[in-house]
């Protein structure tokens, strides 16, 4: 069966980005990353994908007179590569209806939280100043409010008595890392099936 | 050493006051559950406290001419019971600045979801329908803002493919007796430590 092709979108340092190269890598993975597109120059996501021979592209967004010109900058580039799936990695800009108009139910984002608890810029550091004792990660589709879209998958963490911003976010970063490509895989295999706000797992 | 007693007020069939019950009546516990105290005369809860031979007490809401005069009522009831600690075990009133006041940090009260998700007399409802995978319960002290004060623990509790309201709540259910009561004997042995939202549980 041939791969589905995924294009990344990442702003920072590209972690996640590098869990799903490394997964898409193995054997019998059902995709692969065809594009990274960043929205910053100095994005070391772009650095990652170029190690690895993927196509890494800087989009600047302030060559492009309003949001919807850069996204369809962004979309064009997407299409050409022949994405199937968008991938949110780290990527700090909120898109609009276009880019999700055209890749309905094809984005994902990892958010390092349970959502709907904490959503935004600092969902860890959210999470222990409210003082929960149980955090974790999702993954979401795409939809216009922040962090809303339909919930995937997620994965609990504990936040420890000690813990600061640092080491709560490294735990929940290694489960992220380990998430992310799992669902990618379920997607890649035609797995998920969205009914309004649930997403079913088809065995 | 002496144990702590415990004021329980419930309004339903009090599932989680027999685990306390049951939890107190172990050797080595810390707490005794002095009086039950409940806003319904046909709370299965009194009748479960009878059983056990503990003080069981209907204070009716609509023989007091206002919410304060009614919480005057439990506060007397409670002190003249020695109550140290205050459990909410199905309590569905919201309590006013007055008792909170009288047992500051002393209210427990848990909740069948992660807050501060899904706060409401909906938890497990709310948390199918929004479409989360992770859900649970969560023990913390009572401010007057509902389901908002100081979380002391939480358990997560996965949410199932083919998860219904009652499945799910009755899986978290279960957690709630196990964790209740520990919050409880920490409580007790004075392991619980507030500061500002976090609560440090001392070793």
């Amino acid at each position: 069966m041939a791969k589905i092709k995924i294009g990344v979108l990442a702003s920072g340092r590209g972690s996640n980005l590098q869990a799903i190269i490394d997964a898409c890598g193995k054997k019998n993975s059902a995709a692969e990353v065809a594009v990274v597109i960043s929205d910053r120059a100095d994005s070391y996501a772009l650095i990652r994908a170029k190690t690895r021979g993927i196509k890494a592209v800087f989009i600047d967004p302030a060559s492009y007179a309003s949001r919807k010109l850069h996204e369809k900058a962004i979309v064009k580039l997407l299409q050409q590569n022949k994405a199937d799936l968008v991938c949110l990695a780290g990527y700090m800009r909120l898109l609009t209806g276009f880019i999700i108009g055209k890749f309905k139910n094809r984005i994902l984002n990892i958010h390092p939280a349970l959502l709907p608890a904490f959503p935004g810029a600092h969902g860890q550091k959210d999470a222990l100043n409210y003082g929960v004792k149980v955090s974790g990660c999702t993954v979401h589709f795409v939809v216009e409010k922040m962090d809303f879209g339909p919930i995937i998958a997620q994965v609990p963490v504990l936040v420890a008595e000690n813990d600061s911003v640092e080491t709560l976010a490294g735990r929940i970063l290694k489960q992220e890392h380990k998430l992310y490509p799992k669902v990618i895989e379920l997607f890649a295999k035609g797995k998920l099936q969205v009914k309004g706000r649930r997403v079913n797992i088809k065995n």
